[in-house]
C-alpha cells in the first residue's frame, strides 16, 4: 500500500520531512540559469530547464536523508507546458532516486472530471490499447469543496490522497473555522476523510486517505490528531510560514509517526539564507535538511 | 474590462452559450485520430494532436455563433505535458477566432502559490526581463475553500474569475448546503464573491468576480440570482448533467443577461448522438449549438 511505502521511507531515513519542490527562479543559482539559457533560446524552455537542473541537484543531495518530495504544480504551470514537462521530469527523477512523491495539485471537480484528474496525477490512461501512467506521483492533494464526488475518484489502488483539512494560510479560517451545524467546516471535511479512509488502512494503522493540516494552527492540529488517529497528516507551514517544531509536534502520535512536515523555501533557498557560494546550493540544502530533521526529532518523540 | 468583453461577445452572437471543450477520446472522429497517430508515433503526442485537431474543427464551426469556450484542464492534463500543450494551443486558437476563453482549472492554494496559478492561467511571468503571458485565458475558475487568500491573487486587471459557488455535481450539497451560522456554506462563499467583486463592475453592471452555479440546482440558482444581482454566473449542468433551459432561465436577469450556460458533450459529441457520418462532426456540433441557442432564447427573455 502507498501509505506503507511512505511510512517505510520515513522510518528508513528516521526523518518525517517532505521537501516541497516549489521552485522560484529567484532561488536558482545563476550558473544553473546561465547553462539553461545557453542551451534553450526559448524563455519558457530555459526556465523549465533551470528548474529541472536545480531540482535534480537538490534531489541528489537529499534523497538519502529526506524520504519524500512534494512538487507544487503552480510553480511549474507558470512556465507553460514546458514547466509542466519539468514537473513530470521532477517526479520521475525523484522516484528514480527512491523518494516518495506527493503531487501538490489541490485538484477537484465534478466526478467525471475528477476521474480525469485522478488518471493524470496518480492513475493511468488507456491509449491505443495500452494502459499508460501519466504524471504518476505516489500521492496527490485534493480540495474538498465538492464533497464525496470530488474524493472517491481519487481512491486509486496503490496510491494515496491528502484531502485539504485546515490549510496553513492566514485566511484559512474564513470558511474552514466557521460553525457548521455544531462544528467547524474543517471537522465536516475530517468526517469525509474518515468515512472514505476507514477501509483503506495499512500495516502501520494509517489510512491511504490523508489530510493536509497546517502547522500554523497548532490548536486545530492537536484537535484533529486526537479526532483522526488513523489519518496521516501532510503538514505545511513549518519554517517560512511561521510554524516551529514545537507546533508540528502535535501532528505526531506517541511513537513519532502519523505525519510528514513540509519545508520548501527553507531547504531550497538555504544557500541564500546561509550566504553560501552558489555552487554550494546542494550542500547548503543538505545542511538545512539535517538541521530540520534534528529539530523535528527533538520535538516529536 | 474582461466582463464587458464577455458580455459584448454574448450580445454579438445573441447567444449565452459557452462551449465546454472537455475532449474525451471517445468523441473524436476516427479519421482525426488516424491522422494524428500517423504523424505522432508517441501515444501522448498522438492523443494531444487528435484533441487539438478536433477542437480546432469545433472552434471553426462555432466561432460565429458561440461567444465563448471553456476548456477543462483535467481532460488535457490526463495526456501529460503533451496534453497541456494542446490546452495552450486550444486557448490560443479560440482567441484567434474571436472567442472568449474561460480556463476551467478550479485552482486554489495559499496566497503565494495562488500568485503562481494566477500568473500561469490569466497573468504573466517575468522571464529574463520580459513580461510574458503564459496560458493567457480571459478568465479562470477558482475554488473557494482557502478563503480570501485564494481569491485576491486572481484579481488581475483585464481578466475575470469565476469562484465556485454551488457546483452541479450530485454531492455538491454535502458541504455546500450545510448550515453555517444561519445560512448555507454556498451563501458564505457568495458573500466573499460580493465583497471582492463590488469594486470591479463593468459597463453592463456585472462584476469581474463571477460565480459558478449549477443548472442542476434551480432553486439555489434562483436564490443566488436574487442575492447577487451584479454577479455574472457560469452555469454548468445543462444537457448531459440533467438541467434544461427552464432550469437555467433562473440564472438570467430580466434583460436576458447575467449568465452563460455551458454545454460540453452535447455539442462536442453531437455527431454521435445524431448518428451523423464522422466527417460531419463539425456541422453536427453547429446544428446542436443552434438548437441550444434557440432553446435558451425561448426561455430566458
Amino acid at each position: 500500500m502507498s501509505i506503507d511505502k511512505l511510512i517505510d521511507a520515513v522510518i528508513e531515513r528516521n526523518n518525517p520531512t517532505v521537501l516541497g519542490l516549489d521552485p522560484r527562479l529567484s532561488y536558482i543559482p545563476p550558473h544553473i540559469f546561465d547553462t539553461a539559457r545557453e542551451k534553450n533560446p526559448e524563455p519558457f524552455a530555459a526556465a523549465a530547464a533551470a528548474i529541472l537542473a536545480f531540482n535534480r541537484g537538490l534531489i541528489d543531495a537529499l534523497c538519502d536523508i529526506v524520504p519524500a518530495v512534494k512538487p507544487q504544480s503552480a510553480c511549474y504551470e507558470q512556465f507553460r507546458y514546458e514547466g509542466v514537462k519539468a514537473y513530470y521530469d521532477t517526479i520521475a527523477y525523484a522516484k528514480s532516486r527512491g523518494m516518495y512523491v506527493i503531487g501538490d495539485v489541490k485538484r477537484s471537480d465534478i466526478g467525471s472530471t475528477c476521474e480525469c484528474y485522478a488518471s493524470a496525477h496518480i492513475g493511468t490512461v488507456d491509449l491505443f490499447g495500452q494502459r499508460l501512467p501519466v504524471f504518476d506521483a505516489d500521492a496527490m492533494t485534493v480540495n474538498p469543496y465538492l464533497g464525496s464526488d470530488g474524493l472517491t475518484p481519487f481512491l486509486v489502488d496503490g496510491k494515496m490522497i491528502f484531502f485539504l483539512g485546515k490549510t496553513s494560510n492566514p485566511s484559512a479560517g474564513e470558511l474552514q473555522d466557521r460553525d457548521m451545524e455544531g462544528k467547524p467546516l474543517y471537522r465536516a471535511v475530517a468526517d469525509l476523510v474518515l468515512k472514505h479512509g476507514k477501509d483503506r488502512i495499512g500495516k502501520y494503522g494509517y489510512s491511504e486517505v490523508g489530510a493536509v493540516v497546517g502547522a500554523t494552527y497548532p490548536a486545530q492540529l492537536t484537535e484533529l490528531r486526537a479526532a483522526m488517529p488513523q489519518t496521516f497528516f501532510l503538514v505545511p507551514g513549518y519554517g517560512a510560514q511561521g510554524g516551529g517544531a514545537a507546533d508540528v509536534a502535535a501532528a505526531f502520535d506517541k511513537n513519532g509517526f502519523g505525519a510528514i512536515v513540509n519545508s520548501s523555501r527553507g531547504i531550497m533557498a538555504a544557500w541564500q539564507k546561509e550566504g553560501a557560494p552558489e555552487k554550494d546550493f546542494a550542500a547548503a540544502a543538505r545542511r538545512e535538511a539535517l538541521r530540520m530533521r534534528d529539530d523535528l526529532r527533538r520535538h516529536i518523540i
